[in-house]
């Protein structure tokens, strides 16, 4: 993620890696204020053995185009809410990607951060068994919930 | 996709794909006019073997996050341009997924087609090597073009 | 509704049944966590002698034209404000439906909620009297109550 | 309609209406430029025995409420896609209506027209089979063109 | 105004007329609860003298554009900041008026109303010089503030 | 008007003008091309007679506003429809002025040029008979036009 | 800035401009209630010295467009949040400028004025080794405390 | 630029320095396609001489913020008119940088080009009196231009 002030978002991500059993570490990389260190952690992360890169940023977020632009692992993208504009900036530059260079974008804020976590957990789960039993399982759970609470005035 | 109209914009995600050699299938499937085919369609999907679903619509585009809600494969989506508000309304049906079924979203129009074949690929290559080196070498020509031809008065 | 966090805005449309004496049912029926089950219930509406249908969702909001995709019921949409985008995410995923398969749409939040039931209560009333003329007693008297009230600083 | 220039829009629900054999009238009436004809028409549409009144309007498209606010027929409001600013503001004008007085708001432009026409013959058609049926078959018909055009390269 | 809860906004103007001497009225007039009360409101404001009519009002805002189709004593427009998009709405319905009814447009909330009060009473200064005096009197002291309190510091 | 090429929207006021028989000037004064003497035009507005003055400009939009702030003469804004955002630039840069100084904004465009037009009418006709019988007649015709031509399929 | 409630927002313009070492003055200017104070400020800046002019405002933000116009230093805006738009006026009415008079323009609010602070100084250190050190200093300190707080559960 | 497709844009720019006798250089250099080759340019501009970088690109604009995270030279951002969105993106993604990394932001295509040229030459020109005197010249011109043709109907 882009900042420290990005953490209360992204932990929603983190959450679903964990209760998913995937293996996952989690940094501050700023596209602006450690242009360098993120250039390195890209392009290392292929031979580092990343499958899925998730990134985090907000306001005019570069974090997840550029880590993109350096590496052929895929990358997934999430929004923060910000201050003046609710995340209709971080959403902008984060998913009108140029023709070349995807990032794969998921909602502003916490349910898309949640989500980052969960997709990242389904690609890693079409090579891991336990892993797509584990989202299997947690969809099921999810959908058991609203039918066994069928009435919002419980 | 959700209609016949959206194949010049979907075309270009089929392009990428034959380009990296991943097999793919086309088909129009509609949220709102086949909904039980998208279902069939969606739920299907693991057992016959797909490993990542690319879903195009513009509009009030259902079918990315319908698809998704019927899979455990991951799902692309890829806002169409619509007429009146130029795929505002497209971007914001497919990104806005609540926390629990995700969809990881592409620029609006054709450069998120194609982005969304060569993310579909980078998918593929992480466990296929074939796959990952045709993007690779993608990616590396579209640097060297762009390094052959600095100047854009030529 | 597509979750129990909507029940306060939903709630309005409820209040308004129950003034016109209109028999309802209320249920959570998620599109995305419950696809089954809403494709079941849009399904059999018509069959269970449903007149009409309120379906209110925030963000990407598919509940309501996916409601309308399996039944030809006639569907209201309420858009539930959402966090980040204040609604215009779920207006725009309710309301901009494709040629075919209509949503009458709502304003966002507690208003269009209230006027979902009313209007609902409208269109049953066009064949019960009853309804009918507990509908122009509503209207008359908020007619009336802003012709008693004509100065603000009262 | 509020002006002769929304009739290419508004024709889009007469065709519909037309299909479905529901009678209709079609009538220029402006909010502006005729506000006490728009009254009459208004006020009257219950005693003609109209069941449902469509009104098209663009810009600061003030007709569809202000048809709604003096009667208890139901209204569907169509946004007509603006000059400058692509519908948007047609579309706010229509739906954000204070609650008390409910209209049933379409999408922008042609296929928001289609869908009054429709949406109009589903709430004639809960009353009247022949109507209902017709909107079933037109349904259908939608729905068996795309499966038996599912290759969008044909 | 068109509900009892723009008074807060409102009252601005009205403290702008009162400082410069300029006779009103307040009144609740809705356009969609007292649409009568309404029309016959502007269609008798010409007889009744007044010279210039301010309307307030939020969302779907139809009242200022509705009084003007029914006089032709110049109307001021002042939108009411809404709940769900922040008077975005409001301004856009009654803005985007139609060639043939103009409505005179100020900014969203109390600065539009406060200005709403100062614009009418330029209008009345034009042929009364004591309420054009007060203006520039008014006008005057509030540069000579400025230009007393130069430095934000203190 | 800020430039010669907002002429063919800002023409659209002028015929409404000459139409009323109201006298007028017509003179391209750039805010950001010549501010001094967009100040002196102001400044001597009052003195020259002006009654009211209507001010057409795109983009960031300032004549219309800073010339308010020169002169105690009524102003009115046309925002111009500008290239890139379609006048929804122009337009929030008009009407969104502060507390203290007023600028009566019409619509983007054409319309909103015609309506300056017509309002600064209304306005002179406050106290000029010919002018406000002028417009009444204009009022009454284009009513009549619209009551004569009911069917749009005409 | 244009009003003394821009004070906690250009703070942080004024706190970058003490740390790197630069002369500054601050003054409440508004351009639309101290016009002329403006144009003479504007006017006189070339010969006073100053090397860049940094004027923050908001809603229909003319001060930093209309001090351009009226000067060849360099001029940085910054658009302060508004209430009901939350900046987005104030951006486009700073941002927009017609070619011909540019206005270098940052980010809505404290981090817009932040960056216009180190933007000045930035220029002003092209020339003074000084403050072109400092501005490096500065970068640094900000990159290492990232580098020295990667993980953001700390 | 970030692309040679930007060139007929950014091309105005271009034509500015030359009429200031500004020395420049012109070329391609993608954030997202040669992300090492914009690393290599930000870093050894200030070593080579460059006073001021002037980056124009599109839709998720990265370039002008990245370049700027990479030097201390100033940088002057141009967003590109986009396809979908209209350059709304391109401004959103180079406009709200975070605290710490400034970029100076021009209007949305031609006119922001040009006003980067003009501001470039400015900022040059505090420095270099013959570039000061040609800007200044420039700015005359365009007032007189101004002041000779006042009547837009010539």
């Amino acid at each position: 993620m882009g900042s420290k002030s990005d953490w209360p978002t992204m932990k929603n991500a983190v959450d679903m890696l964990e209760q998913f059993g995937v293996p996952y570490e989690v940094k501050v990389v700023s596209a602006h204020r450690t242009p360098d260190l993120m250039f390195e952690y890209a392009q290392t992360a292929e031979a580092r053995g990343l499958q899925v890169i998730i990134a985090g940023a907000g306001g005019a977020a570069h974090l997840p185009g550029m880590v993109a632009a350096k590496t052929i692992v895929p990358v997934l993208g999430v929004p923060v809410q910000s201050r003046a504009l609710s995340g209709e900036d971080s959403l902008l530059s984060i998913v009108q990607m140029p023709g070349g260079i995807p990032v794969g974008t998921l909602a502003i804020g916490d349910a898309g951060a949640k989500n980052a976590g969960i997709l990242a957990s389904q690609m890693v789960g079409t090579h891991i068994p336990a892993v797509r039993e584990a989202v299997r399982a947690f969809r099921e759970a999810q959908t058991q919930f609203v039918l066994d609470n069928p009435d919002p005035r419980d």
